[in-house]
């Protein structure tokens, strides 16, 4: 299989850190997803680039290596556009998240993907993170029963960004790029079955980042009567031991599971504070191959995928409006599940 | 001077427990805070009763002994009503929070202390307490610079609760009895600038405890464009290591301080995870004792104890209505610190 990388502006190492374990697959093109991103400075500097051919044009890249698999992680509005193109000959995508900048963009990658017939992966990792899996997992199984309370933290450092963060119109925003990985968290938990978001953002403490938000939160009440609430900074301060901070719990009848420090531990009426078991680390972006070929479905679908990224867009406008947005339920009739 | 104890719903050890700490205060009396509430059993069963006199009704008690304090802490709903006997009668109050189960209530409270002149000290002992001091002077100190991101946890064993819990009348709520805490953190941290309330809460997983909340969150937009958010749980599993849980995280541009673990941690940009130096430990109810005589202020005015309440039951409202709940600025004219 060959694979082509479009913009370095996301998290491309997602897919090139495992290269090696990947011998079926073949790197044979870079280029940007605009001709303002300095993807070639960045591949000169830092990413061999002699190992890997780069192309000025994307389309131009597409049109002579045909690809099966487009890497895609431009300028963050772009990505659907991008995403789409790829879709539209034929390649399939692991892009970016949000994968969509607005409801409009999300409508049409929905519908490109649909009648593609394509794979699609998002930049979400975590469903294959291990402590997060094994938290996941002990939802699933039923142990710390119904959830009702989930709380989620995501903190980075700021430092100094790259121009494209300090405009909405690049950027999108601090919920759709940081907090959207606990909305994937809290999607995953539970399944999507959220009926309404508040929201708050603040561009206060930025830092001269212009636009970027320094802060924010999101609530949503679920289905079941229970609430989730995140909350995603960028006040991680230099000092700290880590670039990022995450935390999840989730809380039911049953139990309390959390992941904290890089450990999923559970507790229950019987066992105190009992570290959950790992699985092996697993890369997404092999896990994504690998079902090309297999058939086998990924543990964040197309749909999934795509809610994730409407929950973060209307997330955005609860906080924008200051005013709550309903979320339709899941099993609404929609068939987009890849 | 002299005490006497109405009620044994609550936190009356915050004031039995520092007895031998204060030989100027001699408890003469205690007294159920209603007929229907079995406080006789817990005298006998528990507090040697031998060593404080029983009264069966509260105004006979006040009559006789004219105490200058009264510790109340009655079944919740009856809080502000005898609060309001006492301080009619020129008696200091120390008052089970949240102090009053509905606003009219509070605002009778409110009307009640400032014509009676006495001194009022709810029963919310955080401002005391050494990991949250440390925290609080940390902010206060701007150590992390404007407060932009607050986010605040309360967990609790549920365990099999006295009928008082299971009906909204006598119990007020979850967000009122538990909550209440974090939301006392969240106005020491702003100052009360607070703008708007969303909220909610549900009763499923409450395990046979009828209308109790099993859990709640509480989304605060503050004047200087940040957020808090906070929850609360009776979800805490009986083999958890102690009985309760809490924690709290305030973010901003300098820096970030967290109170977890019974520690104050304060990170910035020049120092990882710094512990917070503690104050040696002081009991909320001895301070009182002490201002009554001296003057001083307490960490926790009657101002605050009323804006902290006001500030729960309007939460409590978001969360019944499911509907934001808009909170008026302090600094609107009231005068009522005391």
């Amino acid at each position: 299989m060959k694979a082509v990388i479009i913009g370095t502006c996301g998290h491309i190492d997602l897919a090139l850190s495992v290269r090696d374990r990947l011998p079926e697959l073949e790197f044979v093109g870079v280029a940007p997803g605009s001709a303002n991103e300095d993807t070639r400075e960045f591949f000169v500097e830092q990413m061999e680039p002699s190992l890997i051919p780069f192309y000025e044009s994307y389309p131009a890249m597409l049109d002579r290596e045909k690809p099966d698999i487009a890497v895609i992680a431009p300028f963050f509005h772009l990505q659907s556009r991008i995403a789409c193109d790829c879709m539209e000959r034929g390649i399939h995508v692991f892009v970016e998240k949000p994968m969509a900048a607005t409801l409009e963009e999300l409508d049409r990658i929905r519908r490109v993907h649909a009648r593609s017939g394509v794979s699609l992966c998002p930049m979400l990792p975590y469903r294959y993170h291990p402590e997060f899996r094994a938290a996941f997992r002990a939802v699933e199984d039923g142990l710390i029963g119904e959830p009702l309370l989930i709380t989620a933290l995501k903190s980075y450092k700021l430092g100094k960004r790259h121009p494209v963060y300090t405009r909405r119109i690049t950027y999108g925003g601090t919920i759709p790029w940081v907090a959207v990985h606990a909305i994937d968290w809290i999607h995953c938990i539970t399944k999507g079955k959220i009926t309404e978001i508040s929201a708050g953002h603040t561009t206060t403490g930025n830092r001269g980042h212009g636009e970027l938000e320094s802060s924010a939160f999101v609530s949503f009440r679920l289905s079941n009567s229970g609430s989730a609430v995140l909350s995603a900074d960028y006040f991680r301060p230099a000092a700290a031991a880590t670039h990022g901070e995450e935390s999840l719990r989730a809380a039911g009848e049953k139990g309390v599971v959390e992941v904290i420090g890089g450990e999923a531990v559970l507790t229950t009426a019987d066992s105190p504070l009992e570290k959950l078991p790992r699985e092996e680390p697993r890369a997404i972006f092999a896990e994504f191959v690998r079902s090309i070929s297999s058939g086998e479905k990924l543990r964040i679908t197309a749909a999934e995928a795509f809610e994730v990224c409407e929950l973060a867009l209307k997330s955005r406008e609860a906080a924008d409006t200051r005013t709550p947005v309903r979320f339709r339920q899941p099993d609404s009739g929609r068939k987009e599940d890849s």
